[in-house]
């Protein structure tokens, strides 16, 4: 008997894989009272599908995951676009010719612009670290407003600490693109599961060989169960009962709103780098186009992880976080009949394509 | 016992400390039939509140003021916005970029951006006889048009006096803000009570501790009451018996009008500096984003003061005004068992953020 811990998107592909591929018999513990894991969504008595634990909008570029997932659901066809709320201007992100237009006035864009595309060429994507190394004090300009206005307030609130103590890797990212595509991202494949993502994740364990217990903490009866070989999704460090110490995470605290009013705000996701102890505001009937006369939004709030307390979303990138990380990695490749997969499991993160590519590569070398 | 003149937002929050930290008896007693000063609102027959004494807009940059106010209320997010009406044409205030390119043609606006961007840099707040200064024809040709549309004709209104008349800090502050912000404040918090002013009040008293006579005069029955401390938040020449002279204050008329329609205007507070005897319009239903077919909106006539006849609004900032006000400032040291705390009581203007942070400040540093 196969063991899988946690129904999230990891576990459950994989558990779909054991049953449909190797048509073997498949348990899945699971802590909370629904499937699916940070995916799970609901509809509220408007009708909107509410995504509790943050937005999720599926993208990527992958066929195969596309594929894949296309068995189990179809698609309502959704490109996810953010705007920050910057000087109190909705810009568009990635900050973009568009949003230098929306920013700045017309001679000072037009500037901007003109010396964007002779300088990098147009449709291109430009770390505003590698714009401040440029010697010329428009691009400087530049990047000094995005990072000032977009990055900084943005990731204090989000990470609950300055840039320095974070991979620089967090910084490098955040670039200009010299384009007006407003998208956030440009993959082939996007859309949003057209009954929504729990819905999909029943599809995909819709099979009598999954059994799958709720409320149900592998850490009090994993004394009782024998397994042949067991997948785990959940925390490592708990894993190895925190011997080497607690992992830090981000967590979030989600504050959902419901308003008499049509529409809140012009789309799915508002940032707000400079306002408010949040860093967004979701508003979730854009994913799927509902028609409602009201509508409900989600102000999302980072806060410190406690375990047991609240919920761990984001590995912490830096330094301490993984040299501890490796440590438990070094114990968990030492256990030949358990399988650490997953964005908790390998202290990783992953967004919902990759850890199904992850799932399905799992499947494929392990079994 | 403590007693306080007064349930404005000094009062009330002075008498909240007393009953929840020093569980205390407070006695609060109110001129008025209602409290909440001159933020009290309420519902009109639309459903839109209506501030009774003139708009207000919370805005702050104090996480304490913030989580203070929080425990007593949740927020709608709301950036207040302002336009002038100029030349018959709506602009933004403060005057920005934006409201360079509304006022002027293309051409013009242009080079008045690039000069003041060139001059001072971008994201600049500039007080235009700063601009005034500079030996540039351009840049004193916008200073002057907003000195003269925007600034002249309001201030005549607002204070009844000509500019020259009243501190230079007056004339001092109006700014060019070099940005398309169009926001009126640029505070990291800012947002309207989602119940109402009223009701926030309502629950910052909500303590069995805290009693209330309304409708009650405290000079008509000073003799008869016995206190620990007092703390005063009405007009301190009042409470001297006027033995130095009285102080002037501004006041305000506001004549509400209800129009059959969706929308009155394009926004919650239109200035007019040039035309009627009205210094703004406000539409009540843009703060919470009342949903109604009809709107409220209230004009807004400054008017002399007159003790007894209508309410005092305004410190007004002259020499005259702050000598008197210190003779009653020193008589007002000497009482060791008394308090004078607000608007009123200091003769000091306080944005409602500051006299939440004043009265925090009061009762950790007196009790």
């Amino acid at each position: 008997m196969y063991l899988i811990i946690g129904s999230g998107l990891s576990g459950i592909v994989i558990a779909e894989r054991i049953a449909n591929v190797l048509k073997k018999e498949v348990l899945i513990i699971e802590k909370r009272n629904h499937i699916a894991g940070n995916i799970y969504d609901f509809k509220d008595e408007n009708g909107i599908f509410i995504h509790k634990y943050g937005p999720h909008a599926f993208h990527t570029n992958s066929k195969k995951v596309w594929d894949y997932l296309s068995r189990f659901t179809g698609w309502y066809p959704y490109f996810h676009k953010v705007r920050a709320v910057v000087d109190g201007i909705e810009v568009p992100l990635p900050f973009n010719l568009n949003s230098i237009y929306k920013a700045f006035p017309p001679t000072l864009a037009a500037k901007l612009e003109a010396k964007l595309i002779d300088s990098f060429g147009y449709n291109e994507k430009i770390p505003i670290l590698k714009l401040k190394e440029f010697d010329d004090k428009d691009l400087q300009f530049l990047s000094n407003y995005i990072y000032e206005k977009v990055f900084l307030g943005y990731t204090l609130k989000q990470w609950g600490l300055s840039p320095e103590k974070l991979y620089s890797s967090v910084t490098a990212r955040v670039p200009v693109y010299i384009s007006r595509d407003d998208r956030y991202f440009q993959d082939k494949y996007q859309g949003i599961p057209e009954n929504g993502y729990t819905a999909m994740v029943e599809n995909i364990r819709d099979n009598p060989l999954i059994k799958i217990e709720l409320n149900t903490d592998y850490k009090d009866i994993k004394n009782k169960l024998k397994f042949e070989k067991l997948i785990y999704t959940g925390c490592i460090d708990e894993f190895f009962d925190f011997k080497f110490g607690e992992l830090c995470y981000r967590s979030l605290n989600f504050k959902p709103k419901t308003y008499d009013v049509e529409f809140f705000q012009s789309l799915a996701q508002m940032n707000y780098p400079e306002n408010h102890d949040y860093t967004r505001v979701t508003e979730y009937k854009y994913f799927l186009n509902t028609q409602a006369s009201a509508t409900t939004v989600s102000f999302e709030y980072p806060q410190k992880y406690e375990t047991g307390k609240n919920d761990p979303y984001y590995p912490i990138p830096n330094d301490d976080n993984n040299n501890m990380y490796i440590k438990y990695k070094e114990e968990a490749e030492k256990l030949d009949d358990v399988i650490f997969v997953g964005r908790l499991a390998e202290y990783k993160y992953y967004n919902m394509d990759q850890i199904i590519a992850r799932a399905l590569e799992v499947f494929e070398t392990v079994f």
